[in-house]
């Protein structure tokens, strides 16, 4: 046998995996006999108490096992002795805070810091102590975002949720990987689950996405959670910008050399994870995949998506021009884009607020470019090209973000322009 | 980012495999502009003198990349040329013979193997050194073994390709995989397509295969075609010896502990490579396996296969006893696997002479055991397990091999003596 | 070529690592023209507004370039940026915990928490985004705390830190790696640098400390860090528990089987980063070892450390009973490990601390143990091994640290108690 | 803990080299209990016979266990019994060489080849199927080289050797891997110990050679031999072509950027493996790491080598011209480069005969290039620097091997014509 063991060890670490998984069994077992009566609420304590010390990692595995085995009414409790038993103590904030402002010292001030931080920021971290625990804690605030709504009172411990996943998600901790047909099937099967744009109806449909070499996916994976996905972004090397998600994703197209693309074409960006709502990814996967493909395909010209227009049609419905005149379909999206905005000056479509602000220009936009059933449904087909040039981002967003200035081409701005004349 | 780059770097990877993809792509580019009207019989000939020396992977590309895209006339018309112009000269073999006779030295040595050897040996070897080579060298011996009924001539050809291959896929070279859910999809792929015993007929049911705590599934893999199992061998673990593979493969079966296990069933063992046959890996891999899985799991007591018995109806309609009885089956099996042999005193059955020849007894006979269509069609769904004993194994096959002997357990004797007794 | 380049990828990782660098570099450079006058506290307040979310990473690597290239004095200045314009608004506390008091809402609390959290660690996050942050902010720290004596305002950033370190480092993120003569050579420098108990002086040094088959070494490693070491630990595996350090790395000892052994005995323990001074790795990491190591090699029944007594001579010299026969040397370490408690309850010496608080026992105290001239300066060379059972150190753990309890074996009790009788 | 187990799983492959070595210990004390007097001939020809197909590695290990723990004289009785009892049989290779003239068929074939091919080449490939084979198989000819002086009989042994070592170590298996400061130390301990051009004499020391951004150095690597490098070269990123080792090397050199750097500079090659003498390397190693270097580093413009002269002062002793004058040691070099040659045409320096037979070119000669002892005492301190083209590389080496023309630049050509006409 070549010394696989030592180099290539995939031989060696299946059984090892299989000893871990015994162990990790037996070791499970052995902790559900001494479940002896305690209730998770005191299980939660112990683990914050000095006995968390030490039997730590036991404690966490069997709280976390308890909490996933648990009824939505017991859930419900769970997150109620969170709200309110491990939240802050106002008192103790005040009390500190002032001991702090008398005599500033490293003392009074770590006094502070641990009264005005609630106590289950701390249990969160105790219990991602364990393999698997962050993913454990990843779903707990996905059931707790689907219990907000009825129990609005849970909404700091989302708040505190959401800081710390914001600090263990940095994305200095994130990894990069392409995701393509050498990789493993558990992370595969994931992207067909959890693709949300342009579904994939099948394993042989997943290959056409992946296997070509006009193709190209890449995700963000985070260490403590190695075989999920949090985000993943679809790319398609193209001659020219495209103006039809059908042709880019027809089975019969022709494939091109990559070293023969001058456009790479971001088709398709799902996050994967409902748990990590409201940690933004998006923004640094593209200006990560448009830095690494322009270095591996220097000559890429344009780095652009091929996005759908969601809220076209209902905005039409409600407050758009009269004309139903489909051949007006490319001007009134031009025009939507660029000038439906919020009260806060922003603009009404969630996609081109995603891109605009992060620091994308629209391009073009393409009627009939998306004949599906939802693409007809949303925006009559219409889609749009946002265009990412690295050298225009910074100075793109704080426009946006300081006056809520659209940047568009003078082609966008000719169409929209014919749409507000009319009116 | 994590500094994936330098340790687990898919991320790194991917896109020098690109660059790689994209410089192969320009070089074969170049090649083909080179392709400048010499004849597949030159550029083998030029890749067997001096040139060879130097600009030898560009000639060996060309060489594979014409073969490749050959008409099967031209192939016919490429063996031939290996065949008669590249095999022994019958006279250098006798002159370098009586010269080394006369004087045994280095040299006289020398030039006698160098004439006892066909130099097509020596292209083969030269072919070989481009990446991708043996895998299409195998692919060239696969083309080979369609053509040798009708073209019997090429046979030498053929005794060459078998005699380099057994030294390149020598055991010591491969190495043991196991294949699993977080394996490539591209190895999985390939799964699907080999398996040849209980077919594999969707990503759903390769899951079924692989992913339960109570499966697994090995493969053998030679370093230069990594991404290409030779063989692989599927196992169940199981309490006691399982008498059906229905049962064994059912959807609704019961997982359970692979600690719990007492048994592991190879159940399903395929040769992937047409053009490896006649090279054995089964053997060693079956060996393999079993000492691993002893080392992992040291509970396991069995280790059995659940065996088809591909001649039982054949031989039975030939030649075998005239009860049609189905009550019979299995005593009629039990007689088969024990008594019929050919004329060089070994089994009749192809599956038999696999596993005695291995070193296994034969364990237990089982009907009803394999209802599928061609289950019944070979053996009106009668199967066998074969138990490999790693401490008998020596032993057993040297019996087998020197006088046929088969071991069997007594209650197979004893299945088998019924039958005797009623011929 | 083997196709290493889909499978072991050293080699393409190794010219994918050069173009990151290259790529790097160039950015680096051209960050550098844009350094433009700005001050480093500009670029802070531009990272922390709304510039940070596009331009966060180029922000971030010339942030801490310029921390990297700063004088003594530039750093004071920083540090103190960071304590007094980076800290809390106590009006800011106040108003939003009444606020939330009053209505508490996610907004309410959301606003408290955003105030109750100094800015200093959103900018710590902002700077840990980018490939090497967080080695750089664990080296910031390192230079914190050699200026805390002279500039105590400074400790509020020292809590801040801390508590971000001890939530980035976080045992679950954590990797438990061997060190072994294959590990590479940037890593194995680190251990000869960092060994801080008996030091190693030379590459043979190393070896014979990592080679022989009854030796082994761990170390914990962060995915963010991956080529430095955060701590690890040397173990032997000896037949007995070993009495002399001396023996156990002496060049002529005789090499065992591992399967021989029947004790791990963990006889150095090092830090590695002083920037992460106070974030406790040392508990976990000897519990993992001593679970992965009985797993490995089931045989072992003793888990023990050779350790050091470093305040016994000051004590002694100090407090201790008055005889200086040496033979007295084992008794009075016995007694000094039982008896000499601080204030708070807990042992003067801080290696006992440690062992006993992560639930260890004293097993046997052995004069002459340690004849190294830091050895007999300490303790006269006296030794101690604190054993590890894992069965009994949650219990052991709960009575050290409800009443200082030191649990200790018959023979080190008995020794203690003849000083006792003595004085 | 992160799941290191599965992705990057260092940690665990630690454990299950741990448990295949143990395994495979009690495996070998197992053989040597049944080492029950058979002499290693009977061993050998059990290996040879039916035994060897179950049975083969027990008896491979137990051979080449057997024959690593001889003495020199009883090696030399393993040698004989190769030479002359598994040697080939005239009467055989006649009797089958015969029939197969008289009717060519598969089997009259097959008869011939394997009377034809000497019975050690499959002893050689059986003792080949076990881990580790390979390399004692390489030392065992290392043996028999240096036995070949006293026992010139033994030379066809060799002869089949080199044939085996040819056909296993053929380039399409070879792995090219940069060896660099994250390599395992175990491989760079060999780096030290086979350096052979110009010596490294400490770990420091290989640092300086591995570690900055403009050096490098490459490996070739089999798979089955997977910690001992082959051949391996290092490498200089320069401006300008260098005319001087020492200052190459110099410690107070000044490193520049990579990709500011316009020559890469081979300036050692080493064998490693004594026992594969013959089987050459250089040729494929030099190119692959130039075509690799060109592709990464696009703005290389030359790729040389700083060689040595070996044979200049004996030669110029016996045959050079009569000047001693050192300011004529340029143009001499030149002159003995140029034209020294052998009775079969080729250079008199084995060096040049190298390079230039890769197709090389002879760019130019410095004089004072190496004044360390061995450069003064064989050539006066004189080197070369000889340039590969990959364009030029097939053309130069036909006509180097057609009529052994050496290829130079006008300068060297115009040096060595200063001589001549002296002469």
């Amino acid at each position: 046998m070549v010394a696989e063991c030592r180099h290539g060890n995939t031989h060696v670490s299946f059984f090892s995996d299989l000893i871990s998984t015994v162990f990790e069994r037996r070791y499970r077992r052995a902790l559900s006999d001494q479940a002896d009566g305690r209730s998770l609420r005191e299980l939660a304590m112990d683990l914050l108490g000095t006995r968390g010390e030490v039997s730590g990692s036991a404690l966490a595995h069997m709280i976390l096992d308890r909490y996933a085995a648990m009824s939505t009414d017991d859930k419900i409790a769970f997150f109620d002795f969170l709200t309110h038993d491990l939240g802050i103590v106002a008192e103790d904030v005040q009390m500190t805070l002032h001991a702090y402002q008398n005599v500033p010292s490293k003392d009074s001030y770590r006094a502070f810091a641990a009264a005005s931080e609630p106590r289950r920021q701390e249990l969160a971290r105790r219990l991602n102590q364990v393999p698997g625990g962050t993913a454990q804690l990843v779903a707990m605030r996905r059931d707790l975002l689907r219990m907000l709504a009825d129990h609005p009172a849970f909404a700091p411990v989302d708040v505190d949720f959401k800081h710390l996943f914001s600090s263990w998600f940095n994305r200095g901790f994130l990894v990069l990987r392409p995701i393509n047909w050498s990789s493993p099937a558990e992370i595969l099967e994931k992207i067909i689950a959890y693709e949300a744009v342009h579904a994939i109806d099948s394993w042989d449909d997943l290959r056409r996405r992946l296997q070509p070499a006009d193709r190209r996916c890449f995700g963000f994976f985070h260490p403590a959670m190695a075989d999920e996905p949090l985000i993943f972004v679809e790319v398609a090397l193209t001659r020219g910008i495209p103006n039809s998600v059908q042709d880019l994703l027809a089975d019969a197209r022709t494939e091109i050399e990559p070293e023969d693309a001058d456009t790479a074409v971001f088709y398709s960006i799902s996050n994967c994870q409902a748990g990590l709502a409201g940690i933004s990814f998006g923004n640094s996967l593209i200006k990560q995949v448009v830095s690494d493909l322009s270095r591996d395909l220097p000559q890429l010209k344009n780095f652009v998506t091929l996005s759908p227009i969601p809220g076209l049609n209902k905005w039409r419905e409600a407050t758009g021009p009269e004309t139903t005149a489909t051949d007006q379909d490319q001007a009134i999206a031009a025009f939507y884009l660029l000038e439906a905005k919020r009260a806060d000056g922003l603009p009404v479509d969630p996609v081109a607020r995603f891109h605009l602000g992060n620091g994308a220009m629209i391009h073009a936009v393409h009627a009939h470019a998306d004949l599906s059933e939802n693409g007809m449904k949303q925006s009559n087909g219409t889609m749009v090209n946002y265009l990412y040039d690295l050298s225009q981002i910074a100075k793109n967003h704080e426009q946006f973000v300081s006056d809520g200035s659209v940047i568009a081409s003078t082609e966008v701005r000719t169409l929209a322009a014919t749409v507000h004349r009319e009116k």
